[in-house]
């Protein structure tokens, strides 16, 4: 019913860092290109599957240094009914090679259709009687504009399943402010949110003093994290935005706790296209995948230390 | 560039709604489940095989008569993979058929995330210097929490690709004041959300007046509607709520303009499920469905002229 299977990987390892799995088949390496191509084609399923085989090769490097990845559903879907296969292929996967897996989705709707989505990706669907798991995480993403009636079955499943979620409320791109910034009240728009987070984080609190119910907390906007952090004390935060998006080292550390935990910092090309930075190429992109996520997670510890 | 495609489909059926495709397993007629189960079992891609059964019967008995068709994702993403091949099955069908195709997703993300949701259903995928379309739709439904960044890819690929978007903005649902009514200065968040739409639907106004960024605004509230009627003189409303979630007449005849265009109105279980309110049962659903359908339509069209 909480966050805590997070948590325990997260000090199992050491490390509070999630690897962002957004493969645009450009990211692939040419090496990994070329022999999908050859066998499928420049089609959709040709870049799905060469984004398979650099997925794998990312999960084999880095399963023992990160404690989590993210799948940004947006690059699979791009690559059609192709690149949906081998999301769900990428998810299992990562869960055999004991990952927690946080499905990066966005998701939000009315309660009944918010039920749908909570029961594709948390929960289970009932058909007639017989149970399936349609498309087993341990978390995922949701947008809180429809407000509590929309966000309550995922809360629900968390608690009925041991699944977590992280709501936006302050995200980490330029023109965020457009809408979470504006105030009403004494307030801003994305504090509103966080209150609302923690009405419903109540009484999803695990051992660990986290609950279920997370918040997304951009790297990008170190003060507004300090806001975060004081509002939602027993909220885990998906800080986005370190590295690639320029997101310093000031928002990321001012999103954790004084007991060192409570956030999880994203990157994604960081890790991804590591190689695309290094003298030995396409060949050894596992390898400075596993060299960058080890520089990120010393880079992290250091600041929250 | 615009929502022209959408406003000749609703001038040549003199039919301004528009059929959600939301179907839960529950909802399709006993007949079709069993030949499903007996084929396939009760697993996902039972259940999503006797969903297509059902969709190919309702556009077959409803494309003379609706302009379009609303495919909500989240009840093909609950049944896994299954479900995602039936609902690109479902689109290409109501192509085929002539129908306008609007997939009801509510996607949002950052920038660069965006373009890649916009590539899955608006636009194109580059691999390698090959083109493909992932999942080619009309128009999609988007959430405006993230601002400008997160819409304007959408937006892009609406002129560059003659497509279309609706905006949430004031949904439908029990708490969406939540959020969306917050007052901030002396409007409510979703009037700032609309001010928001009309600057992204400048610059994509077509030869009837209506540009390709457009609003939902739930039936469920006739004064906002009004509100937003008022701010949004050139964008076409996505209006959710008739029949099954309460929205009254009221609430249906504020969405439109003089022009007895601007609005398009959705049902879905009351045309789906509408078998299960007449006396000749599941096997009559198709009829039943297009009878429901008819009498919608005369609802809608008598109360805009």
């Amino acid at each position: 019913m909480s966050v805590d299977q997070l948590v325990k990987k997260i000090k199992e390892k050491g490390n509070p860092s999630v690897a962002g799995l957004d493969p645009r088949v450009e990211y692939v390496p040419e090496h990994i290109r070329e022999r999908a191509y050859r066998e499928y084609g420049k089609t959709l399923k040709g870049a799905a599957e060469a984004i398979w085989e650099f997925n794998k090769g990312l999960i084999d490097a880095l399963y023992d240094v990160v404690p989590a990845v993210k799948p940004q559903s947006a690059f699979y879907e791009m690559y059609g009914l192709p690149g949906e296969e081998v999301l769900h292929r990428t998810i299992q996967y990562a869960k055999e090679k004991g990952l927690y897996v946080i499905l990066d989705v966005k998701r939000n709707d009315i309660g009944s259709t918010a039920a749908a989505y909570s029961a594709a990706y948390l929960g289970r669907v009932d058909i007639d009687g017989a149970e399936a798991e349609p498309c087993p995480v341990d978390s995922i993403t949701v947008n809180p504009y429809l407000g509590t009636d929309g966000i309550q079955p995922f809360v629900d499943d968390c608690i009925k399943y041991d699944k977590s979620i992280f709501v936006l409320a302050r995200t980490s791109n330029p023109s965020s402010g457009e809408l979470q910034m504006l105030y009403s009240g004494e307030k801003m728009i994305f504090e509103h949110v966080a209150a609302l987070i923690d009405k419903w984080n109540e009484g999803t609190v695990g051992e660990n003093g986290y609950g279920a119910v997370g918040a997304v907390v951009g790297a990008t906007h170190a003060d507004d994290a300090k806001i975060m952090r004081s509002i939602l004390k027993r909220a885990y935060f998906l800080v986005p935005g370190y590295g690639a998006q320029g997101g310093g080292l000031e928002g990321v550390s001012r999103c954790f706790n004084d007991d060192g935990l409570g956030a999880i910092v994203n990157s994604s090309r960081g890790i991804m296209c590591a190689y695309k930075k290094s003298d030995r190429g396409g060949e050894a992109f596992a390898d400075a995948a596993r060299t960058e996520a080890v520089r990120m997670k010393e880079e992290i510890t250091s600041i929250i230390k």
